[in-house]
């Protein structure tokens, strides 16, 4: 079966599923109000409303309720009923859906031609020609304004399809519901709270079974219990939401990535400058954050009548030090680089660990370079992104060139569509000529400019959303940046806002997933630890963490009152690479007798030579230990 | 004549000095109205009305203006006319200041006992009858009201002395009027402004010149000149007053003396974290900031409902990582380090350059311990300033041992006498066992417990308060911190908070002005610059930069169109430590010529050598070239 046929079965099997699942809720709870129940990546989901409980909540399903769900859902599979496709006047649709307020108000949307039946809204066509990405399912129908239903059973739902022909091609052993969540219908917060079901389902009993193991397994690695168990990082109420306080093994970690950041900066010949947390609004003003960013952007404070904003990003303030003198032709490109923090509102509700906070402390760096420069400068920053990507074993990545799109031009994006699509071309160019592989994402872009915006996959293969490159046309303009040029005359510079570690919130989240807080040994907060076979090889084992630490590791003795194999296994948790162990042998050969957090062993090794190839491993980043 | 001789002589002198302005002022500008005039360090001031101009703003002193009065002075001097004391009623005061309303609201303040004649408030006796400081000669005064004057020649104003016999014995030829600036009177914004004429006075002129010759020194030493000269650093209208933006070269201080502070206290066994730059007003209702620092915090911003600040200090974010987890006494004691930025406010017209800003990024940590270990923690905090006076060749240094004071409990203090007296006397204690001098102030203290104050001078004799060491005993309890005494039971930790490096902004403001600019290499932003003596050795001259670079050195070559002279000069101006000359000789012997900054020379050398030493002073920050 080829990739895209496997795919459409896929999608066929979770689509139906959704539907069937529909019929079970309705079967076993008759007044449900439905919403909408499309196919997803690994599975499908449906939104339904229970109506209110007397507290005045929404009703929501319990774990028996799914159980139960999941039976009726196997029966409803077992009587192999056909899925029936028809097409029906808005009239006749208002009749069959009576009742049902959510399909009542999406019949309306469908019958201006203004959403599709899952209620998304159908775009204007792009603006140029190109597509991809979310919403194309709805931009495709979008021309003809048709209304249509499938029938299994006896339940019929508002769908323009495809299905499975019959429910009995569906796999009873192959498909699980997941969880329940609460979800807004539209996604408006000032809308009724929906029950969403999420299932999983997969052509048979094996592929589900893998699916369950790595989601088990991502459960494991969630970087917010390996977090906490590996003291990384706190959250604390009286702090606030969103707020990471960093513990010390995360100042390490924190640490080593900026040691990285820098040496790999310097190498490429950038600067490093350090600008406040907060301007005056009158800055943000000037740079377009107000208005374009304002949702993006905590509220202001008010001191001697003049308003201060925490900077929400840090390219003003770099502009400011670009412009801070006379530049020339001999000063480009100009790479001033900084870890600002930077502070953006996100809802409560929406933040997420480290993936979704309101401080981000971010690999930041402003390129101010000629046209000519452009390209080279641009596709040497994609080369720190690979060269990143391969000291952290990220072999799964995507380039995502995020476009414009013209019906934001004034409001989320700047308004000049000739300069948009003229560096649009720019990027594009450039990426062909670095014969980097990307994808086109229009309606994506930051209000300055087009980016790439680089998703990475974890090595259990969870997506995160990382670093960006962006170019800005808009900014350089705004303050007025310039250079003089060769020939003596006053030129504009280009600006590439570029964070290839992304924030070191979103990296260590990453970090901790990916290694599942097995860190590599110049990341982990505690490199070595010594564990001495009983009280009388204290002694030693404290001069030998001593050794360590004179020779610049991070290495601790474990003197407390525990028998050996729980120290073992208590640094085996803490995730140390480096376990040594040590007795009377040891003691006597002045060595140490390694035991890897894998569990492998190395041969009794003297205390100066384990040192010295632990500090050369530190040295090269190595990824074993 | 001993030191408290010549302080008593000077301080006669200058304050006859005040007098005979006064009486100059008074001469040329018949309708003045005279508010105070005391002896200061150097000389004296005295602050004067002189009515408002046609444009409605205070008439102030010209350049002109001082030149007449400091020859109507002289006139005054010459006619060596005794200073008279004599005491009068009230009555007869107001008589006698008829017209002069300062004079008068003086006069008010003495009959009711509230003010000495310089307008200061006179103190409830100190709270355990030590004394020292400004202030004393007020408190000294305080029993008895006494309104006194002084006169000489056709001048009387209101004094208590003392003063020389007779203008004779002031020094014609060792004065000077060295500016006028604008004071508020009694120091209140919202009262008049007045016009402040300084005045330096000496024995002799030598004396003088000497004097002279040293503001000369620190104005060229200034750091906001040397910080612009040297492109360290700088401010912009739009981002804020006291809110410095650091330019590369500032970066590169700011890098150099994190590493510093990460070596030395990784030596001195800290953890380091990491902390939001803002946080719930909860948090800072919870620590006490507000209310009792309210006035120095920025206003809140509030978002869905909440108000949050930015942090004025980072010790309550510290006290939570404290508490985020259960901690024994084995964990103690606990030494928490980040080099956190901070925001305080500061009225604009009270910025100062990098001396006083909003901004502060500081060299922070809190220790946590027993009060057994209190002292050991204490003296090794104390040890650690000494280390980096020795490191900057700080030679003078005072250790201001800051108290609460009682008026201020409740209000500026946290209310609990005892544990005041008993904190104080544990901190003295430690400072008599550790040997160190130290000079104890009251009512300095920070709002939860008493501080060392360490205030230096730089190489010129200016002074600076850079570095503080305070004792909390309030904070733990506010937090209710505990950990578990190895008896089992739940005992609160003492917390000392310290910063020795200060923060970033002064201290890099102190180093400008104490080096002049001219930083030992470790600090020098540019470390060599290698000089090509004609075109023909420019591609030498940069395979030698790169030998350098790759040594790990800060260094370029100078490749411009200049002739070699200009480079040198251009490099001595940016006070590169290192000009290596290269010519055809060097560049056949594989070799350069050294040119230290100072002007000496060195012998050729192998470029490999010269950077193996460079590395190596760089590695022991070595304060000689």
């Amino acid at each position: 079966m080829s990739e895209s046929d496997l795919s459409d079965r896929l999608y066929r099997l979770r689509h139906s599923m959704a539907h069937v699942m529909a019929q079970a809720v309705r079967d076993l709870h008759p007044d449900v109000r439905f919403a909408i129940g499309p196919p997803i990546d690994d599975g499908f989901y449906y939104d339904f409303d229970l109506g209110a409980g007397p507290d005045g909540r929404p009703t929501t399903f319990s774990p028996d309720d799914l159980a139960a769900i999941e039976k009726r859902m196997r029966q409803i599979i077992a009587g192999k009923h056909p899925f029936q496709y028809r097409e029906v006047s808005a009239d006749e649709a208002r009749t069959l859906f009576a009742g049902q307020p959510y399909k009542l108000e999406l019949i309306e949307g469908l019958t201006k031609g203004d959403v599709d039946e899952y209620g998304v809204e159908r775009d204007e066509v792009d603006v140029d020609g190109a597509s991809g990405g979310a919403g194309d399912a709805a931009r495709a129908g979008a021309a003809a304004v048709v209304i249509s239903t499938y029938r299994q059973d006896a339940f019929e739902d508002l769908c323009k399809g495809p299905h499975v022909e019959h429910t009995g091609q569906l796999p009873a052993d192959a498909f699980k519901l997941l969880s329940v969540a609460g979800a807004y219908w539209r996604g408006d917060e000032h809308r009724p709270m929906l029950q969403r079901i999420y299932g999983t389902a997969w052509l048979n009993k094996k592929d589900l079974a893998a699916h369950l193991l790595m989601l088990e397994e991502a459960t494991k690695r969630d970087h917010r219990k390996l977090g906490r168990e590996l003291d990384i990082f706190t959250f604390d109420d009286e702090v606030g939401p969103g707020l990471p306080l960093w513990l010390p093994n995360g100042g390490i970690l924190i640490e080593e990535i900026e040691r990285l950041a820098k040496e790999t900066e310097l190498r490429h010949g950038y600067q490093r400058v350090r600008t406040p947390n907060l301007a005056k609004e009158d800055l943000f003003l000037h740079s377009g954050h107000l208005p374009y960013y304002a949702d993006g952007m905590y509220p202001p404070m008010e001191l001697e009548g003049v308003r201060y904003y925490v900077k929400p990003m840090n390219c003003p303030m770099h502009h400011k030090i670009f412009a801070s003198r006379p530049r020339s032709y001999r000063d480009l490109p100009l790479r001033l680089a900084e870890y600002g923090t930077c502070y953006r509102f996100e809802k409560s509700g929406e933040l997420i660990g480290l993936l979704r906070v309101r401080s981000l402390q971010m690999n930041d760096a402003h390129i101010y370079c000629s046209a000519e420069q452009f390209e080279a400068e641009f596709l040497d920053v994609i080369a720190m992104y690979l060269e990143y990507f391969a000291l952290f074993g990220i072999e799964r990545y995507v380039m995502r060139f995020s476009r414009h799109h013209k019906r934001g031009l004034g409001k989320k994006y700047v308004d000049n569509a000739p300069l948009w699509l003229h560096t649009e071309d720019m990027v594009r160019q450039a990426m062909h000529s670095g014969n980097i592989p990307f994808v086109e994402v229009p309606d994506e872009a930051a209000f300055y400019g087009p980016k790439i915006d680089v998703q990475i996959w974890s090595a259990t293969g969870r997506e995160f959303t990382l670093a960006t490159n962006q170019v800005d046309f808009a900014q350089p303009e705004r303050f007025d940046l310039t250079y003089t040029s060769a020939g003596g005359g006053a030129e504009r510079p280009l600006c590439i806002h570029r964070a290839p570690l992304g924030t070191h919130e979103r990296l260590i989240g990453f970090l901790i997933e990916h290694y599942a807080g097995a860190f590599p040994v110049w990341l982990a907060p505690e490199q070595a630890r010594v564990i001495p076979i009983t009280e009388d090889h204290n002694g030693y084992a404290e001069r030998v963490a001593a050794e360590l630490r004179a020779a610049g590791l991070r290495a601790s003795a474990d003197l407390g009152a525990d028998r050996m194999n729980a120290k073992i296994r208590d640094a085996q948790l803490k995730k140390v690479p480096y376990m040594l162990v040590v007795g009377d042998q040891e003691m006597a050969d002045d060595t140490v007798a390694i035991r890897r957090r894998d569990g492998t062993r190395g041969e009794p090794v003297a205390v100066g030579a384990f040192a010295a190839d632990v500090v050369e491993r530190v040295r090269v980043r190595a990824a074993t230990l």
